[in-house]
Parts: C-alpha cells; structure tokens; sequence
C-alpha cells in the first residue's frame, strides 16, 4: 500500500531523475467481454512497442513501470488495439509515482517531488467513457515545494473541460468521455500535475470501450 | 475526486452516523469474459438483496451506498453469482468514506472518522486473486482521534495474513487470494479500520475469478 516511512535519501536528485527508482508505473486489467478474450487480449500485447518500459504480466495485471511519456503510449496503444476489435471491452488503468514500495514505501521519503510534462496522448478515432479518481498522498513540504493539490486537481479539472473530456462528476469520480486517446491522456496529464507538487500520487480510471449503452459517437 | 475544503459542519456526529451523509459506499465494475456477459450480468444483479442500499446503474461501473456491512453483502452475493456462472471475470471495487463529495469533498471537514466493527463476510466456496490498494486521505486530526494510519494499515496487513488471504506484496498493490468471499472481506475490514482515525479512506480492489491461469483451488 502507500505510505512513505523510510528516511530521506541521501541522493534525492538522482531517485526522481530515474522513473523507476520513483516507482513510475501503472497496472492495467484489460477485460474483454467476449469468448475470445485470450486471443483478443494477447494480440493486442503482441504488437506494442515495449522500449524504454518494463513489463510484467500477471493473472489480475499486467505491471508497466518507466518513464510517464512511454507509459502513456503503451496504455494507448494497448487500448487502442482493443478498441479496434470492436468487442465491448473494460480497461482498468492504476497509475503510481513516488512510491516505488509495495505494502510500504521503500521509497524516497525525501526525494521530492518529480516535475514532468504532462505526456502528449494521439488521437485514436475510438470513443471512451471512462471514471477517474486521482489521489495525492504523503502531501508533505519538501524543500520549497509547498503541496498545493488542490491547485493542481483544479489545474486537471480545467485541462478536462479544456480538451472536451469532462463530462460532469459522480460519486467518488469524475467522469470523462471522448476519443480514448483524449481520456487516457487528460487522466496522466492529471497525474503529473498534481505531481508537481506532490510527492506520491497515484490514479485510477475505469474505461469502457464498445459498449453497447454508448449511442454511435464520432470521436 | 477528492479533498476536503468544507467548512466543519455544525453537526459531526450526525454526518457521522448516516452513511449516506458520510459518502460511505462502492463502484463496482464487472467484466466477465465471454460472449454471455450481458446475460451473467443482468442475471447476477437481477437477484440481489438490495435493502437498506441505494443502487444506480451506469455504463462504466455500478454505484452501491449505505452501510459498510449492506456493501460487502452486495458485493459478495454479486461476485459470487458471476463466479458461480463458471465464467472467467474481472471484478473492480471501488470503496469510499468520509468524502461524499464529488470533484470536492462537499463534505464533512469536520465529521472525523466513522468507527464501525469490519463487516463479516461470508465464505462463497469460490477461488479468487486480487491486487489490493488502500488509500488513507484526508489524514487530519480531529479532537482526540489522532490519525495513525500506518498503525491501522498494518493491523490490515496482520489481519490479510491472520485469515490466510494475504499473498504478498507487487509493484503499487498487495496481492490478496482464497475464498472469494474472504477476499473481499479483507478489503472491507482494512477499509474500515482505517476509517476508524482517518475520515476519507478509500480502496482499490481488482478481483479476478475463474482465470485459466489459476490450477484448480479448493478455496
């Protein structure tokens, strides 16, 4: 789970520089709502472009840890993939940075923030509808980066409206709808965001693809 | 999503002691593979006991509000019928307490936790494995409830491997298998313990049942 414990490091520079030493990283569950789930699942994995990432499969994920711009273009692709099959599809994204432990953080009590570009998404002609949580955790003052995750959430909610993926909020979520390229990119530009200023952040989107509840939408 | 910035509200206790009030509830999302999943779904929702919760159907996820010990009853009679089907299925659960709020917490700045007993589960006699994340958020103290959630995530933990479900720790997430139902229990009692000092915890757990990957279990 998520809380920082150990000490500051001693080279707090070089743990943010290296995206997997800051525990960079997503989960992803790709569930597709058809007898042929394995083949539909496993073609999509085998054409993705893998560089600069580490991959991991497992029964309930699929771990994917690197740097967020890599990330970002393999979630895509791997969504994109299953979209293009046309089969009625959830996709379950568990986005983490800062925290590169696991029931504690192993990791950089003092490392910082890691300030990055929110990563650019493409467009995939493909529509989502998709619910969002995102989560600013160990919110603590670090040198002279003040938290402010409140700015930084506000910032992501406007780049939502902003690129048309906001659709209103619910419980415990907001909702995004839109080309699945805009989706996945407004939820990591979010991310990293709140990254600023924020040491460990982690979100979480539920994407639904195909379904048969979404009218015909032109991305 | 979710920080609170509400003023603290003129009657804590009340917000604390209706559920409803105090945002306790879940999204659930179930996936389940294969061609007849609109029919396991409808099937599995169609029979379950929903007193005393408000229930709202969306093309993404399910939401489920009320009482923590209602909650795990409905999700564990809802997991267990799909898994009942034979069917593989992936099962996303999404708790939430203390911030009833949407894009902000329209909540109880001031409620403090809401201590309640973990609910009991049942045993279902079906095999599941799970990636589990627990957030504690909105860590401040309230009167005498000092938050000392690394106290309470570890008595989680304990209890994960007090009832055997707990597998080990990955990358973000802690990996949780056994009976169905005492999967889904863990969860719902480390959610609660939690609560029991910090007003706004939140949990994520990604349920998988009848995977090919498993061998045979008899949970």
């Amino acid at each position: 789970m998520m809380t920082p414990t150990a000490p500051p490091s001693a080279e707090p520079a070089a743990l943010r520089e290296d995206p997997l030493r800051f525990g960079v990283g997503a989960r992803v569950t790709v569930a597709v709502m058809s007898d042929r789930y394995a083949e539909v699942i496993l073609g999509a994995l085998g054409d993705l472009d893998a560089s600069g990432l580490v991959v991991e499969t497992g029964d309930v994920s699929t771990y994917v840890g690197g740097p967020e711009d890599a990330l970002l273009r393999w979630v895509t692709d791997l969504a994109a993939a299953v979209a293009e099959t046309g089969e009625h599809a959830s996709v379950s994204v568990h986005l983490s940075r800062g925290c590169p432990g696991e029931a504690r953080c192993s990791a950089p009590g003092g490392a910082g923030p890691r300030p990055v570009a929110p990563p650019a998404g493409r467009r995939t002609g493909r529509f989502a509808a998709a619910e969002w949580a995102l989560y600013p955790l160990a919110d603590i003052a670090v040198g002279d980066h003040a938290p402010d995750h409140m700015r930084d959430i506000e910032a992501a909610i406007d780049l939502a409206r902003g690129n048309g993926t906001f659709q209103g909020s619910s419980h415990f979520v907001t909702r995004l709808t839109g080309d699945l390229g805009d989706v996945l990119a407004t939820a990591f530009a979010g991310w990293t965001m709140v990254g600023r200023t924020v040491q460990h952040v982690t979100s979480h989107l539920t994407v639904s693809v195909n379904s048969p509840s979404h009218a015909r939408v032109d991305a």
